[in-house]
């Protein structure tokens, strides 16, 4: 075992035993996640070798102090970037691709924002791109993606593809409030000290517009994807939701609707049979549904060095021994921004007879039906709590205008997704 | 739509059209799969020429009554086998293979007993071998261990590989007898007339074969894996176990044991919060566990015609664009009977003073020492159930042995090995 990241040139004994004929990878960022990559293909080289027919030896190193990305360029069949952020990685991105060079990255940002000039420089020089580490750490779901579903039809990919939000929302589901939850959350290393891009759901904005991209072919801006983060829920949600046996996720979806497709972001609750419900702590999870697969889901670590490292390592091997074809030229779909769902609905009342039969009157005039009710507390702490029968949320919208003007609803009604199953 | 399975030659409009630079597909088997697989060929012909750069032409079929495999050899690029069995299948693939065409199978049984000449057939000729649908339906493990994970230093892979065997111990969870379970799995489709392939672990100790030549490089013969089955468990085992969280699954694992590796099948207990615990019915699902990635799970269909015929479509689709080589030479690495893991164990005495510490002491005296004790009933009916902490099971054998020759003890012991999580 080696403790020690390798430095450049020396990545490994077998690789410079035979370093004439190795596989020679240029790594952009020695971070956490470079330095754990270094290391695994230092301690794998045996493995590597057998599997890549030749050694890999890291031919140079950047980083913020060291190295001229030029000379790296020059040396290497391939490039690691691990430097995250747009500049200069996506410049480095494109010298390479241009230069027909293999790409891997672990980039979120740069494949969400510039994807589709990666991917166009890709198809013009023939050289490769994979970035299984941009999403969702180790869960394979950009290679499934890719490859094992390239000919399907999909219908829906939704999931779990933040870790810190899901960490907080197990917390809170064990009776934290969100202030806790956080505050434990950065004390155990799973939140930022600035958790804002976390939190509003902006992180697994772009992942979903990355996933959108994969599954449908269609480009997505990820400023074009409404998100709805985690900041402004009450624990009592989850508490009341768990007698109607519903668990609460920030769930990013992508999917087919109305000859287009939707890309959204927003917490939602699922029933406890659901393949994501039991997926807590930092964990990631993402299902795939259609209609010849039914669903595949796919969970594991959401991020972490050595687990990113890994995929980058799995990608790496790709490049070097499987030759494929980077993302074919987009699609046009429309973006719907209405969708429909079941929704759980949280309204406060005064507890006067006939409060729930002028609220389930109102929404019944709007189309609205339900599915299940809780009536809770007495006085002026009277709380309805009910889930709907799938709705367009433009249609719920209209109903809970109306229920706000009731006479004895004391605030406006709170509405979450509810994702029903619909495929088991 | 396309409700009829399309003839040979006409897959489908796009197909007919462009016939003379379409990717010519012999088909071997026009079953269930069979024919869903001509379907999903029609149905997804325009997705199947963006993602493969041409159509797909069913170019011949094969059926005990219909077609000759050399002609339809001569006049494919890939053939697809989907007979199952042993012979003719292994025949037909190897003269595939021998002439250079692509292979895409999904029967079990013949990578099981016959991978290692397939492969070396691949590798001698060049030619592509796929078979993600032999395991596991449209869960896609084969992929995953021969492309993400080819590089990493796999510990275990371990999972329920057998659907049926799902389907029936969710129904004694619920409180079905076993004979009553399987009856009702019969009635649903989900077990055969004759059930004893798959109730005896038989079906899932070739899959598990299967995996660990993927997971470990180690050829391991179908007849070198002990399985146990789940016609001899009794309903209050997992009655008792639910007190302790414990759900009772089939567990098929391979892993790195000793200098060697241990392949096996056995029913085994999962804590609640195991990836596997919640997974119930008919379906499948892996978990894959290494120091870099820590774990990956995924689940879905385990079967079905329309989910394997996905799953060979995946295959064809990636075998047309991804040359990809075929699993390398063998390793050696001896097969490790013994292994170690927690234990249940379930224990009938006589309610009388002093039993448990005979028990607990006959235990302690061969190093097996107790995490979890309940104990159940009065006179006569009383019965120990415990958990033991990890230890080699022909150390527990050992103390089963003596508890067995203690005065109150009123029957053999019985052990069933608990899944404890390592990883989270």
């Amino acid at each position: 075992m080696c403790a020690e990241a390798p430095l450049a040139g020396g990545a490994s004994a077998a690789a410079a035993v035979s370093a004439s004929r190795a596989h020679r990878v240029g790594l952009l960022g020695q971070g956490t996640v470079g330095s754990a990559f270094s290391r695994l293909v230092a301690e794998h080289a045996e493995q590597i070798e057998r599997r890549c027919g030749a050694p890999v030896a890291i031919s140079g190193v950047l980083t913020r102090s060291r190295g001229e990305f030029e000379q790296i360029l020059a040396e290497s069949d391939v490039i690691v970037e691990l430097i995250g952020g747009l500049e200069p990685a996506r410049s480095y991105a494109l010298s390479a691709l241009a230069a027909g060079k293999g790409l891997v990255s672990a980039n979120k940002q740069l494949l969400a924002e510039h994807g589709e000039e990666l991917f166009a420089a890709a198809r013009a020089s023939g050289a490769q791109i994979r970035f299984e580490a941009a999403v969702a750490g180790v869960i394979p779901v950009i290679r499934v993606l890719q490859e094992s579903l390239a000919c399907d039809r999909l219908e829906r990919i939704h999931g779990i593809v933040n870790g810190t939000t899901n960490y907080i929302l197990s917390a809170m589901a064990a009776g934290r409030s969100y202030a806790q939850a956080l505050e434990e959350a950065q004390r155990e290393g799973f939140a930022e000290a600035d958790p804002s891009d976390d939190v509003s759901g902006k992180d697994a904005a772009a992942k979903m517009a990355i996933l959108a991209r994969l599954a449908f072919g269609v480009p997505v801006r990820v400023s074009a994807v409404p998100h709805e983060g985690i900041e402004h829920l009450q624990s009592d949600d989850l508490l009341y939701a768990s007698e109607l046996d519903l668990s609460l996720k920030l769930i990013g979806t992508a999917e087919r609707a109305d000859g287009g497709i939707s890309v959204r972001v927003h917490p939602a609750f699922l029933y406890g049979g659901h393949p994501l419900a039991s997926v807590s702590g930092p964990y990631n999870a993402l299902t795939v549904e259609s209609e010849a697969i039914t669903e595949i889901t796919m969970s594991g670590p959401g991020a972490g060095g050595i687990q990113t490292a890994s995929a980058v390592l799995g990608d790496l091997c790709s490049v070097l021994t499987l030759p494929s074809p980077p993302p074919p030229e987009p699609l046009s779909l429309p973006l719907i921004e209405d969708f429909s769902s079941a929704f759980y609905l949280h309204v406060e009342v005064a507890d006067r007879p006939g409060v729930l039969a002028a609220v389930a009157g109102a929404l019944g005039a709007h189309g609205v039906s339900l599915k299940s009710v809780l009536q809770r507390g007495l006085g002026g702490n009277a709380r309805l709590v009910m889930v709907t029968h799938r709705i367009a949320r433009s249609r719920l919208a209209a109903a809970l205008a109306a229920v706000s003007q009731l006479e004895h609803v004391r605030s406006a009604p709170r509405a979450i997704p509810v994702i029903e199953e619909e495929f088991r």
